[in-house]
């Protein structure tokens, strides 16, 4: 990490253009790079259609209750699709009950359907004719390689990393040894471990650029960059030294160049050891001046385990 | 890693919160912070009810036979939950054996439920009205959904790391060259390979600061901190020379500082290629002093493999 | 990155067999080493017939369209080689409708195999004889097993890695600072975000060694080598000046020399957090000098998002 | 990789224990280390019962043909046990077709289990009493969970990194600049492509210390040690410079002092995009002194690729 500060160069002011923004030029943006949720705040138009579309992202990322939704439409959908395939083969492609108005008729035929697809097949209802047959056939294969499908997508969703880390509501600027610092607080809000957690902090505000005013980013040195371990909290501290650009600042300035901090987490997920990522981003406004975190820590009541009020995250006590 | 440690400061004394365990300050604290199976000894209160119940995660480390159980669990009452809706909708919604008996009637609905939902459907009970066609319908997606989930299931549990790195006993503080030096001694206990493992200890105890007695954290320098192959056994050994935080140190000091020696493996599964961990730790208590790890390789009666005997990994001999 | 360029000796000129292109020799070549979909432009014979037929690596990289084709076809071979097996046994084998013709009987049997292979069992016809049994308890487990490889290649398609990034259709020669540099343009072409995207540049052209010409390879340092987000653009960027092998170079000795820029790219899906590659390369005819990339970026008309049209990528103009 | 060699010391010579192999000792060995298939010649004894049987570790690396053996094997077992659990509840418990003596109860039972654990309940035999559908909805679980486990077992293996690189049959003593070079010669036996692979050479002896003889081990610098591509072959070259083990060797002090060379390669699979390992070895006998590897490269008869003839990757000539 430091040593990518180092061949950043010499100053580590770096144009817009480095952190993958772009070279976004206004006067008059109020935008937020990073929305609270960690998605960034930007469209890309263009894209073709099948592109924009992107149904294996969305179903991947879509919640389970409209994943669910979505697989049930499906199923209904195939199911009116192949009775109405064997209505149009009727009379004498299926036998069963008696049916005699088309509803009844198609009753049977969905009944029939969803015997199959599911691979039920009680037998009550079964193809007679050889067209009927062909279409059982075909709608087999249907529903097996859907099921295969669905039984994938199900597994894709349990495979994605399923990290949430918690941030502070605020950050603080508060006392630092004999200086002051910029800081603000994580936790791990799932029950798996995370290890080997890495932060990077970015600053950036408007800048003057001779007569046009240009969003810069600079990258913010930490006190400590990675932890090893990640079972409790861990209090994200740039000591505000000689080097800072945040030395000497105030609020009103912050504001005035709508300054926001970027966040960048990497960590190891235990259950999975997967790679997880995580963003975040603190507005001028959401900065607490002269102010610390509180203590979040106690003994649990049977003395064997440290325990930590995840409640407390963002508790900051004035100084 | 070296690198790691300079960019840590000249110092390699980090204070508590560097490590992720927070400012814990106590000084009645006996807790050990790492537990024998590598788990963290801390609790996380606070969180909403859906988060510490964790299903998934649950799901995914409990043991095989409590995932079975569970599985059944389900599906009995699945299958419970569908018969009782079927008799809902008697007389006459399954077609099948004589019922007298509401209890003959729901062992009926029941078995006729188990046919459906593990589409076995044998036909000799049907769905007759519509409505328990219907419900045929619902129960069909069900099941075929429910199975794709637990197949997803039964593959994330599989595709988990299967890693397992068994840690001697005790630690010796043993002689080595002109000085001693901090040992433990570890094997791969499974049959996969792993690679290119990596080492990372540190030392933790209670120290006065001020007023306050509180917990730090001290890296540990090691003869080699990772290994390309390992194959058999690695000594993990770190020289107590003169930068030392274990200088001239006495077993009574480290017990009275509730010293723990903190251990994170990071290595690479052979057989699935992925980024396993291992955490372990040994307390003062743990520690034996003025002895040395015992041979355990033999060459094999064959001539052909060199052996080493994983039951003897924790001897140890005094010197 | 830069690291790996000093460890790689003093001179920056690397001959062809360091990047895994071999020596190879030759006065005539047009050929361009890496193609515009990123393959690589070479052939390996001499491969095992099973190992050139590489189902595997076929099936999963196939278009889903052929994919689901083959699978089609799988199945319909496997149903009538079973309904080939099952007339061997005749008469009295399968107990069903009336089949008089050898056809009739041929698609009875095949119908039954397909209500067996995916577990329908209607019950409508059914296996009679003791070996019609046997046949249905093979065809039952190959049934099974054959969806249950299906399924797994399914998913083994879903969780390739499935990031697009799209290159502007010309690298430039556009002036930079007091020089000039050697730009080309990147956008993310799915919705999917990547982090941590890191650049690699390296200038390949045809030049005399004694008596023979050999294609001799250059690392060309970046202004910038990675970004840690990547939600826009980014303008990957080599200065020219005192020290690139690129000072004072004129599209004619470009084309001349079989010039070639060969790129990887290398970053995180944050979707899966899966590491995905991107190759590309520029010929000489695809380098426009004294050119730079126009602005793409404008304000949401909703003044909510930024928005970068894709369709602009490869827009330049002349300077 | 360079950094690491540093950190090892300023001798780049490092004794056994480092390598994971262990301290082993012996004047007579004359084991190699690697075996040719890239496993470990050593054996670990004292492991648990479970632990050596290491069930999901052989289901995923037995040959294909195995697993499908033993899942065969699995059914037909899973079949005849229900067989035998019905036949305990017989008389009435199994409604069909007639049967006279016990072969015919049991067969009888056994295609009704067929028919139930595959789920394809033609219906002509069906559960009549209470405990055999009892037994049905166990059956049926036991079915779909096995199923299940299967699936999992299948895409697991399918999941399993996929790639084979090929060494050169012997590694060659070549002329090299004004010096001599330790070289071996590397291709890609899939049809996949590797990226971005580095390798790591240790050299290991048979040393006399003290009275003991034991095993060292020597890290070898590489002219090159990774590669950004490797579409054809990559040539490994240690130079035999001043400071190398191998000055002044010949090859009979090679074969005296059991010499073996130790290759690790690491690489990243680009279907997958998966890190993939390669472990070989060079013996003392299959090291040629004074011979260079021939020319494999050709162009296409096409003249549209660069061919490399894997066939005659070990081809050398004498120089």
């Amino acid at each position: 990490m430091r040593k990518n500060i180092k061949t950043e160069g010499q100053s580590n002011r770096t144009d817009s253009a480095d952190l993958g923004f772009g070279r976004v030029v206004s006067e008059e943006s109020h935008l937020r790079l990073i929305n609270k949720d960690g998605s960034f705040n930007v469209n890309r138009k263009g894209l073709s259609f099948f592109t924009s579309l992107s149904i294996y992202h969305s179903l991947l990322t879509m919640e389970w209750w409209k994943f669910i939704g979505l697989a049930s439409l499906g199923y209904l959908v195939l199911n009116i699709f192949f009775a109405l395939v064997y209505l149009i083969f009727e009379p004498g492609a299926i036998h069963g009950e008696q049916a005699a108005t088309f509803f009844e008729k198609f009753l049977r035929a969905f009944f029939f359907s969803v015997q199959t697809s599911s691979t039920i097949g009680y037998g009550h209802i079964f193809p007679e004719s050889i067209s009927a047959n062909l279409i059982v056939a075909s709608e087999s294969f249907v529903g097996l390689l859907g099921f295969a499908v669905v039984t994938g997508l199900v597994f894709a969703r349990f495979s994605r990393p399923n990290a949430k880390i918690m941030f502070s509501e605020n950050a603080v600027i508060a006392p630092y040894r004999d200086i002051t610092a910029f800081e603000f607080r994580i936790v791990n809000a799932r029950k798996n471990q995370i290890i080997e957690l890495q932060a990077q902090l970015i600053f950036s505000k408007m800048e003057k650029d001779g007569s046009r005013i240009i969003r810069r980013y600079y990258r913010l040195d930490l006190e400590r960059d990675r932890v090893p371990f990640f079972p409790l909290t861990w209090t994200i501290v740039h000591p505000i030294d000689e080097n800072s650009p945040l030395k000497n600042i105030v609020q009103d300035e912050l504001i005035r160049s709508q300054a926001e901090f970027l966040i960048l987490l990497t960590g190891t997920d235990d259950t999975f050891n997967q790679t997880v990522h995580s963003r975040f981003s603190y507005r001028a406004d959401e900065i607490v001046f002269g102010a610390k975190f509180s203590n979040i820590f106690e003994y649990g009541e049977d003395g064997h385990h440290i325990t930590v009020d995840v409640g407390c995250l963002s508790d900051i006590e004035k100084v």
